[in-house]
This record gives structure tokens, C-alpha cells and sequence, in this order.
């Protein structure tokens, strides 16, 4: 059972803004990232290949700390917060060695697709059974 | 004084996922451009070039209601939720004729440029003096 | 019939890098907003639901003459260069006013979708019927 | 001297589209962060903040031999192919194991920032000592 990963990272210069930052909206993608890594670390991928089932994003927020600039390393750490039985939150946080940069959080749903509507629905017992909530997550 | 704007769009191929419906990164570009189109409203760029200023952002959010897809229009509706001696908030609906897409919200803060390096400063007269809270947002 | 689609685009915060001018990779998103456009022209979407074609991309190419910044107006013209039986290749210029910014080709094919697979296939003759080679085009 | 690199890579979420297929225009990114690489290989950044020196590209163009899809892994092999006293340009090749997925090529020009217009100028003699054309490469 896996309830967290850290995934590093560098930053590329078409993820930096005019501002020589990186865009704000990146944060989001790299947190996906980490959650797939997730996801592989647990055996599985998020969206195998004719899967009946996806997992849409139902919210998603981050908070900015400080700039990242390009060609910088950083690390994305995600921790699994909080489960039910359709639902999976994560926390994620966004560090460059010791200085915090961005902290956010993501909560996906389990659904069934049908043609291309999908429908929420249970965690399948073989996907909740890899996960678990981080210690001292959600807190 | 402006405070709120309302921009249509359609969504691009590249836009959608291999799920077929607009990555949930996106989301916040929208949210952006209706802001950028907010300040031409006023009169003003955010980022015109050799400016002292810059807006970055400390907090993002959404929440997805409905999918969107390929080539469907949208509205992305902004509106100024809250406004602070350096920072101004914004309240954010995406929608499709009468289905309610997203909602979220975006915080930025007036900040003076140093060579590369950025410090929070009360936002200029002159561009406070241009925007409004809206009337029954931030509620 | 169509032949030819001029699509005006103001530059987004996003699309610009560090150097403050637009990412190279963007034009060729540009220039396929400018296709689709073209095709919906036509009185088509290049990929409706649950279609059984596709039209993946084989050739694309741009040359750089002068950069574009953020918030600026351009437009982007494509036209139709030359066509086969399975294929269709697009010519493309970006201006801003009367200044060159790229100019750039695209090619692409006419496919069938077999489950997640796709092969070369001859246009349907209602979607040949639609275009024509552009005036000067192609030579 | 360098002059060539070869970059592992997995195919990100975000990349694909609805397809189900990496989207044509990432070749291009996948192929600017190989020469980023090949350039930090050469002990530089392509980059640095605050640098007098700018490396636009010129020309850009990719030919697409098979599709790429969501967590793949795949191979980003760039060569130096020729260089003139104001331009290098790169060969690139794009495979998954034995598949040949991309073969494309870029054109940059070194050029030297007056405030944030850019003029071409020959590669400082500390840039131009560190690449060379590899072998076998532009025939």
C-alpha cells in the first residue's frame, strides 16, 4: 500500500512565464505528475489503455510562496489526506531544497465510463486496496 | 471602474485530454485570460513591457461541476470578489448555455519588480482607482 | 467549397516565455486553431464525437522571421497548398500588421480508427468535396 | 566539446490528446528540452538570468512516423548537425525501444539583447568552443 511519493523535477523554460517565473498553472500539472508516479508506485497506471473506469479531478487549489525559475530542481511531494468510498484527496507540497514554494491539494472521483459520459461510482476493491492515508495527512 | 467581465471562447484541440474533455490545468489559463481582458477593460495591460509592476499570484482554486469538450463554447465569467491595500481577489464561473462548469476563485498581489526579484507594495493609485468590487460578490 | 481561413489571436500571458516573446512551439498550435477554424468553415469539426476518422499530423514545419509579444494582435492565415487522395498539406502565415512573424506548412492524413489504432485511408468523398487547393497556393 | 544528448522521457497526461495521442506540437518542447540538456552537458545553462545573450530559433520542423501515447517511455536523441558562426542547428530523433516515433530539426540563432530587443551576433568564443557538429550528422 502506498500513501505518498516525491517526485523530483527540473523546470523547463517553456513552463516559465514572460515574468521568468513559472506560470502558476503549471503547479497543477506537476502535481498530477506526482500523482501518477503515485499510481505506478502502487502497481497501476491511472489510465491504462481501453480502462472502463477514470478518476476526473473535482477540485484543485494551490497556494504560492515563492517564485521557481527555470532550470531550477525542485521536488513534489504527494501524500494521500483523506479517502471515501468514491472519493481520494491529496495534499501536495512544492519544495526547492529547503525553501517552500507552493502548497496545494487535489480531490479526484472514481467513475465508470459509458461511451464517453462517465458516472461516479466505488473505488474498485483492487485500486482502494493500494492506497492508505498518509500519516499526518489531512490534519 | 470595472468589475466584472464576461469572455466567450471555444475550446482548442489541444486543450482536451485523452479523456476527451478540457484538462483540468486550463481552467485557470481561462480564469487569467478573462482577467487580462478585465484590465484591457480598464484601460490598462497587467504586464506591459518595461513595467515596475507585476501581479503574481498567491492562492488558485476550482472546482469542476461538468466536463467541457472539443470545440464546445463556453463563458468564463470573472468578477472582483474582494480588493485589500495590495491584494485583489477574483471569483470565477465557467459555463456552457445554462451548465455551470467550474467555479474559482484567484488572488493576486501588487508587487514591485527589483532586477529580477519581486516585494509587495500597495497597488498604484492609479490602478486601484480603476477596479470595483463587484456588487454581491465576495458574499 | 473552402480554401483559405484568416483567424485574428491576441497573444496570451502563457504563451510567452522567459524571453518575453512567444514560445516557437505555440505556431503550430496557432496554425491548427487556424485548420479547425477552416473545417468548421467548411461546415465540419475536424473531430466530432465518437467519429470513426482522425487526421493525424505528418509534416509540420515553421520558419521564424520576427517575434510576437504578449497581448499583441496577429493573424493567422492558412490555406489549403495541395491535396491527394489521403493527404492534405496547409500552408500558414503569421503576421502582426504588415510584419512577417512565421511562416509554416502542415500536412496531414486521412485515417481510420480501428479500436485505438488508426490507418491511412482515402478522404470520404463528402469531406474531399469541401476543400480546394487555394489561388497561388503550393507553388 | 558535446554534441549530442540522449534524454529519457515518459509521455505526461497533459501531453496527450483527445486522440488519445501525444499532440504534434510537444515534439517541439520534447525537442527544445534535449538541447537544453545537451547544453547543461557542455557545462552552460542555455538560459542564465541576467545573460546579455538570447538563442531564438529560427527554423523548426518535425516528420511524424508513429504515435506516441500516455506514460510510454521514449527516447529524445539530439545532434549538433552544423554550425555557422551565428547558427546551430540540431538534428532530433524521437523513438520508443526499436519504433521510430519523430525525426525533426531546429535552427537557433545567437543573438545579443539591447533591453528586450535581440540583434544576431556570432557565439561568444566560450560557446562556440563547446559544441561540435557530431558524426556523421547533416549528410
Amino acid at each position: 500500500m502506498v500513501s505518498e511519493y516525491r517526485l523530483r523535477r527540473r523546470v523547463l523554460f517553456y513552463e516559465a512565464d514572460p515574468a521568468g517565473i513559472v506560470h502558476f498553472s503549471w503547479f497543477f500539472r506537476y502535481m498530477e505528475e506526482a500523482e501518477h508516479a503515485l499510481w505506478r508506485e502502487a502497481g497501476m497506471s491511472i489510465a491504462p489503455r481501453r480502462s472502463e473506469f477514470a478518476f476526473p479531478r473535482i477540485t484543485a487549489a494551490f497556494e504560492y510562496h515563492s517564485p521557481l525559475r527555470f532550470e531550477e530542481e525542485f521536488d513534489i511531494h504527494i501524500r494521500v489526506a483523506a479517502m471515501t468510498e468514491k472519493t481520494m484527496r491529496y495534499a501536495c507540497e512544492v519544495t526547492r531544497d529547503q525553501t517552500r514554494i507552493a502548497t496545494g491539494s487535489l480531490t479526484i472521483v472514481c467513475a465508470r465510463k459509458h461511451g464517453d459520459e462517465m458516472k461516479p461510482e466505488s473505488f474498485p476493491p483492487e485500486i482502494a486496496a493500494q492506497f492508505q492515508v498518509a500519516a499526518g495527512a489531512g490534519t
